[in-house]
């Protein structure tokens, strides 16, 4: 059962958890000063639109109409009630998933990367780069920059790019440029931390170019609460007060900030990021200052982290491989008002393919991680023999990723 | 822009093209025999309710619940208005799109999948057969069988098997069983006629086991009509009071047919079929009694067809590379009620990036054939000065198919 919004009910205002924190981030600091840095240390690489977003107080932020107009390409989507599953584990809770995986890039990334572009646009950027592991990013932002007419170059760490071209395909045909990273030693493997040094470097370099960031950001949070707000009306349409707990996957924190942000004010709802035991920032990491990347080039951020120079092992869930996490999130699950669980990817698969076979829809590995969370809370519901409301951001789908379904079928997926 | 229907909106009734054709159609012919094929020949391979509907010349034919109950996971599908494509045309015509990417194979093939298990499931069947080229039909199949507890094992050619694996991981996701064909000869790399024999093989020899046909029978056709239905209501909400033209890609005619049918009684309304020009069935083929298979074991049916050794070139979109056509669409082509164009692979490649550049999604290759020809209908329009409504099936998406647009990309894509 679908519930759907008209196709004019996309939010018009994106909603600010900045203002509603339990109490103020700390400031995001130098690299080299380790001072706060200020709009000028930001000017060279964001628009000065987007450095506002990242600190602003106002409660909501209007969400402009040339971003609407390209977000109506797959907005609002789908809310889906997974009777299928229910019935199968046999669960009294209703389970309810925000279907991100209908944008062109297959996942929730469009949303901040079509504002990212409009904002960069606007303000006279002709070019913007970026970094991407796996690719899915960087497919996103080819397409948003494509959208307004940029031209787009992706830093695709060099393993991947080497190993999974299909993500290089989608940003090739939305008429991006990618290139494997490091860009000046072909033989080296590369990571994510090199390939931001390199799409750093190459906007800091060049008055037309600015540089885009996927996930960990306020802003980006914020242009990721469309999902949550979304959920919120159509959850009002199925008939439900509030859910019980609201679920993301977690890894730089943006498609669970965009589902789960929006129901921080509500009394009793529960928010729970999921995160993979081998990279289990939030349950197992600590709460400081730290590079976002391993370089030590970018400003140090307030939050959970395991260390700028983890190296965490290569899980199929490529998109939660990262060693920190977004300030608000790391803030919230800090004070209580989050909760965090890590789950080892066996686990996550099984959930995946019982998902799969009863739902249909076959879930990025991220989104798996989710999935098995929503899983473990019916289950829970069914012990405890109560009708509880779940919600849980079904945040891409698994076309590209089916190497590792493969790999789980034959038994030979292992947690790390 | 747009248009949904509300969940409970899948139509509820099959329109059934058979009572409403120029002419009765003839008879399939037993391909020993060539009499006329009864029930009683057919009772091995399908379950009496689709061999009736082979048949049926009542004018609709309800939609079981239990179907129903299945196809609400996805349908009803999309209606978009291309509204940013027609801009980059600078096109008077309006063009729509139905977008059957949503289901969880990709494509609209469970549409018929999921009523085939049905029916198998209802009459006792406990256990399924099938072929698969590229795996888009498997995958389906697999799907379906999964929902109704049925087992379901597929035959893929096997040149495909190894050198396409991912729709082979969806099948075994779903938890079917995909083998490659022939079955006898690992040496050989198979063809769909060789894995056709396969599968009936195994299910006329299995009290227990039916086949299953993705394409081409009326059944088929029958069950995809609730594409063009859903399409009719859509477009009178976009405020549209007909198509001027209705857009299929043909391979075997499903896709096509579930889009076009409907609107076969609409004066003034033109069907167009389009097909690759390296396998140009319906343009350059000839109108006779031909099997559907290259090994001739199936029944004759009356088509235009290239011959059922007709060996066609390997171009991407694998699901259009079959000899033959539907018998109704192949009857509807004959009448002169539908027309039929061939397009080149470098120029529907070409219409398929512009298509991901401004709409932002990546359609199938096959699919991509439907764009090439809406595209040259709203540059007539264009030409024309004239606002014309234009409809084309969006029958699936890309995702698995990103090699081909990578060869594209690069310049090494050619017409054979």
């Amino acid at each position: 059962m679908r519930f759907d919004l008209p196709s004019d009910g996309i939010p018009t205002a994106w909603f600010n958890a900045l203002p509603r924190l339990p109490e103020p981030l700390q400031p995001p600091l130098h690299p080299a000063t380790r001072e706060p840095v200020g709009p000028d240390d930001l000017a060279p690489l964001f628009p000065m639109a987007l450095i506002e977003q990242e600190v602003s107080t106002a409660p909501w932020v209007d969400v402009p109409g040339e971003v609407l107009d390209i977000l109506r390409l797959w907005r609002p989507t789908p809310l889906v009630r997974a009777e299928r599953l229910e019935r199968e584990l046999g669960t009294p809770a209703r389970i309810y998933f925000k279907d991100e995986s209908v944008s062109p890039a297959g996942s929730h990334k469009p949303n901040t990367a079509v504002a990212q572009a409009f904002y960069n646009k606007a303000e006279g950027t002709a070019r913007l780069t970026t970094e991407t592991g796996a690719g899915q990013w960087g497919a996103s932002l080819a397409f948003a920059a494509a959208q307004y007419g940029l031209e787009c170059k992706v830093y695709m760490v060099r393993t991947s790019y080497e190993s999974k071209p299909y993500r290089r395909v989608l940003m090739e045909t939305w008429g991006a440029e990618c290139v494997p990273s490091p860009v000046d030693d072909p033989d080296s493997p590369g990571s994510l931390g090199l390939a931001i040094s390199d799409a750093v470097a190459d906007a800091a370099g060049r008055d037309d170019t600015h540089y885009s960031l996927g996930s960990v950001l306020n802003h980006v949070l914020l242009h990721q609460t469309v999902i949550g707000l979304e959920a919120r009306e159509q959850l009002a349409l199925a008939g439900e007060e509030r859910p019980d707990v609201v679920i993301g996957s977690c890894g730089g924190g943006s498609n669970l900030g965009g589902i789960a942000l929006p129901f921080l004010e509500d009394e009793g709802v529960r928010l729970l990021a999921v995160e993979p035991t081998s990279c289990a920032t939030l349950t197992t990491g600590r709460f400081d200052y730290d590079y976002g990347d391993t370089a030590g080039l970018t400003p140090l951020l307030p939050m959970y982290t395991l260390g700028h120079d983890f190296m965490p092992p290569s899980i199929h869930a490529g998109g939660l491989r990262y060693h920190g996490d977004s300030p608000i999130v790391s803030a919230l699950v800090r004070s209580g008002r989050m909760e965090a669980v890590a789950a080892p990817q066996t686990k996550v698969f099984e959930a995946a393919v019982l998902f799969a076979r009863t739902q249909g829809k076959v879930p990025a590995p991220e989104t798996a991680h989710a999935i098995r969370a929503a899983v473990d809370e019916a289950l829970a519901a069914k012990e405890a023999g109560e009708e509880r409301v779940i919600l849980f951001n079904y945040s891409g789908h698994g076309f590209l990723d089916l190497a590792a379904y493969d790999a789980y079928n034959r038994g030979e997926l292992v947690d790390e």
